[in-house]
């Protein structure tokens, strides 16, 4: 392993366990100190990569937005539902992925580093509007409220299914997508669309993402 | 004024005042010496209703659930897009609801509290389910899933909406039944329901409740 492989490596394992404190703790209740206790590195192994609990939280944001397992498919609606259920799958097993969405409801993280979902947003935005463009939507369709809606759809989702006994985000977002597309795709569309809870993870092993066990 | 009267008045006000501090600062930065000084009230005071942060924070959960301006209608979906209707419009307004939120996606306040999501759940379930029975839903639809996806899905709008530039929950929410009842509700019953944004304001005016101006 390189000296930069390495560094890389360090870099990940420190947002990595930042990102875990976020989550268990709450934003204002992380230390820096904590941290340290938490990865056995010293105060300057760890300041070589990020120097305060705010670059932390940036680091997690910016990690936040990711395509993993996504590749273009013959149907636009079916990549935004792979949007959809790709980040349902991976958000229980990656924790810098649900810190972002910790930091997100966190009324003082998110004054001080704002939320992502404006990028989601836009993102689905231009899915559904090559998809409009194609004839794949149903015309009364508004591509932009639909991403909109849907990301804070999604997010309260997510939100409610931490509480739900047993609560499986991948299945309550195939749900989630099947209450919403027969109002959003056309017909023959439609019935041509894989919402299928064990998708994302199958688009991941097909991608070579390497799966925790 | 009875003194029972003064009482109750002094009891709603310290909770709409601890609800904003929820709302402002938290639940882990909201304290008791920051409420004293807000709400000009002696020790003893607010003693005499709440002796700790905890019972304000279960004081405002159990107002969470609140049912103003809510009437029986011909439909049971028009009393399900009701209680959205009228949460959105009245949770800007009333931040004893928001605070219910607030606390609800809060790591800590929820770990001590729980959240009032099981019963809007369950509230929702029970109208769809006799939606159900009365022949108004698509014959798909499973009403236990459906209200508790419309519970996140309401949710997690809601938090979007608090960071959009000029967000409008009334709008937003009626946007959201639109994407969702034509893949709930039988065409007949689609026809007749209204889902307007300004419906809850008609709606609380009718029930003789007082609106802020």
């Amino acid at each position: 392993m390189t000296r930069q492989e390495r560094a890389l490596r360090t870099r990940r394992m420190i947002l990595e366990a930042a990102a875990e404190m976020f989550n268990e703790l709450g934003y204002d209740a992380t230390t820096i100190s904590g941290l340290i206790d938490r990865i056995q590195l010293t105060r300057g192994g760890l300041y070589f990569h990020f120097t305060s609990k705010e670059e932390l939280a940036r680091g997690v944001l910016e990690e936040a937005i990711s395509l993993d397992g996504f590749v273009p498919q013959a149907f636009k609606l079916q990549e935004w539902a792979d949007l959809a259920l790709l980040l349902a799958h991976r958000l229980p097993r990656e924790p810098v992925l649900s810190a972002g969405i910790r930091l997100s409801v966190d009324i003082k993280a998110r004054e001080m580093f704002g939320t992502r979902w404006p990028d989601w947003t836009e993102m689905g935005n231009e899915i559904l509007t090559e998809a409009k463009d194609r004839g794949e939507l149903l015309p009364h369709v508004d591509p932009c409220e639909t991403a909109r809606l849907f990301v804070g759809a999604w997010t309260g989702v997510h939100l409610l299914t931490e509480v739900l006994p047993d609560g499986d985000l991948s299945k309550e977002v195939s749900g989630l997508l099947a209450l919403v597309l027969p109002n959003v795709a056309c017909a023959g569309v439609l019935a041509k669309l894989d919402t299928s809870p064990y998708r994302a993870e199958r688009l991941l092993v097909a991608a070579g993402v390497p799966q925790p066990s």
